[in-house]
């Protein structure tokens, strides 16, 4: 697998979207959140969506340079139209307006349509934690993209909703939870099909509601689904999908998940919390820190070297990927020179 | 099993707390609140606990009469001291704080501290739904009430903290997501060990990590564990208790869980969102209400006979229970007797 430096991913990334009408800001943000989440270990929203996007410009989905629009708008609250522009952009935007909202209010919340798709919730959370405010995102698919089945139901009725949350810390790293409502991401059941690999039961069930470790009963077959993850108790994971489902789909004017929706995207509930108007933000972040000094103290389980708390890994990750470089899938790779090459990019 | 009417439990009970000295209004807030999740089927937190606060009283644990302060404040934030009164009193107090602030800045959040155990986190949210607002509450043990290991950790570290969210819908019920981070809390293993039952393995580890079936490495030996939920992916439920702690004890001064905490209770984290900040309420309420629909109508899976969303089967055990009394265990309902024929109270 070649490793890419940062460098040289950003400029190919950035002069592939200029080339196809973004504006240098707009490929900044977009390049800048991919390489992100390739750096912090999130490979599947990572480098490897650079073309999902160069496609949705092509294909007239995603619009670049559409102006991104508040239209309703109160001191703690708006609701933001992105005009279908980049997913990364709207929500940046959206993450920008929540902070000033919450700098001003204490709390800012926002929520988003007309948004393509935005990648990993996590992203955009270190620019709440750097200012000092708790940040929270989460989406649905804009009414669209179902690949989940409900606690108790079969077939394909919700998508994997996300949720992600970070605090700032006095450690090197904030705490950052990003999770998916699903056991595993569809993108997980797709390797392992290209890998020629069996899946563990508990991610899919097929047409009639069994548990399956053959991917492609979900590739392949639509009527197979993604289960929400509990084990036992998946009606807990069915809820927390339900709960963000509405925050994001019913609180902005997209919509929650329906039959035939006729655009998809995400959905975006966006929130800032102010920390100060709490405790002093050191004071905050010393607790934090803490909690987590205190949490990692446990006496490992078995099979585990250490506990780790939520944004440690990707922490450790990201150390590792900023001195080495980003290892980039031999074919994703191989089909970014080759759109590079067309549209006259240097390699 | 004894079936009480209502009525019978609310004179019963407020007769006993106004006894040990609590105001008519503390005594109504917390007995109401006590048969509201008795009525909803959550028995655990209902009519049951009627005497642990009678015990929390005469320890001088709760505080009657307590005086509840704001003790900061913006617009849109409050940090709220219980003074250690009646949990469900403060919690109360928090939720309409939050929805007053919610009405002017359209969102509020309260966090709170020095409060006692406030019970069922659901029981506070029906109080904003009603006014057109979304609410949301968590919980920490207030540094204490550990019980549930981490993710790839031994031992009792954190509470099975909780979060509850609702919103309103035009159905007869609001959707009501009210769930703990463990899998399973310890009331379940102590009944389970009432009953001379195995338990599932999935609920608990014992002292080296190891999943059991076995409810007395949980209720005997204080080195067993609940686990947080997720099964394969309990990394997701671990995470979620550690999002729930930070709000609700890094944001209040009650500070995050930790070994040898001086105190036990709930620090909280107390929000509403006023829905028509985003679009006309009567325009939300149709769109969850589509939305509930649209879930419903999934096919069931083997073993279900209906797709039910949260919220659903509480108000479907309400409505039973407000036609055919509530059901109190014969021990509990023995113990409420003799402690209210102490007090002299008619029975």
């Amino acid at each position: 697998m070649p490793i890419i430096s940062m460098e040289e991913l950003t400029r190919i990334g950035q002069e592939l979207y200029q080339q196809l009408g973004a504006s240098p800001e707009e490929a900044t943000t977009v390049v800048d959140l991919l390489i992100e989440s390739s750096l912090d270990g999130h490979d599947s929203h990572g480098v490897r969506r650079l073309l999902q996007y160069v496609a949705g410009i092509r294909t007239g989905k995603i619009i670049p340079k559409a102006k991104i629009e508040i239209e309703m708008e109160t001191p703690a609250t708006a609701v933001l139209n992105g005009n279908w522009g980049f997913g990364h952009v709207t929500a940046m935007e959206a993450m920008k307006i929540a902070i000033q909202k919450a700098q001003e209010a204490s709390v800012g919340i926002v929520t988003v349509y007309q948004c393509n798709h935005v990648g990993r919730l996590g992203g955009y959370l270190p620019m709440a934690t750097s200012q000092g405010m708790v940040g929270i995102v989460s989406n649905n698919g804009h009414g669209g993209d179902l690949s989940m089945s409900p606690w108790g139901g079969i077939g394909r009725i919700l998508p994997p909703n996300c949720l992600a949350v970070a605090f700032p810390s006095d450690h090197e790293f904030p705490v950052v939870l990003d999770l998916t409502t699903a056991v595993a991401a569809g993108g997980k059941v797709r390797l392992a099909l290209e890998r020629g690999e069996q899946i563990p039961k508990e991610w899919l069930s097929d047409a009639e509601g069994r548990p399956t470790t053959d991917p492609t009963v979900y590739v392949t077959d639509p009527r197979g689904s993604l289960q929400p993850f509990g084990g036992t108790v998946g009606h807990k994971g069915f809820g927390l999908a339900i709960v963000l489902d509405i925050l994001s789909g019913a609180l902005s004017p997209a919509g929650c998940s329906r039959m035939n929706a006729d655009v998809s995207g995400n959905a975006l509930f966006v929130q800032a919390i102010r920390i100060e108007a709490f405790k002093p933000l050191e004071e905050f972040k010393a607790e934090v820190g803490q909690f987590i000094n205190y949490v990692k103290s446990a006496t490992p389980a078995p099979g585990f070297d250490e506990v780790m708390v939520p944004g440690e890994r990707s922490y450790k990750t990201r150390t590792h990927r900023l001195k080495k470089g980003i290892p980039v899938e031999d074919e994703t790779w191989g089909e970014i020179c080759t759109v590079a090459k067309d549209l006259g990019i240097k390699l």
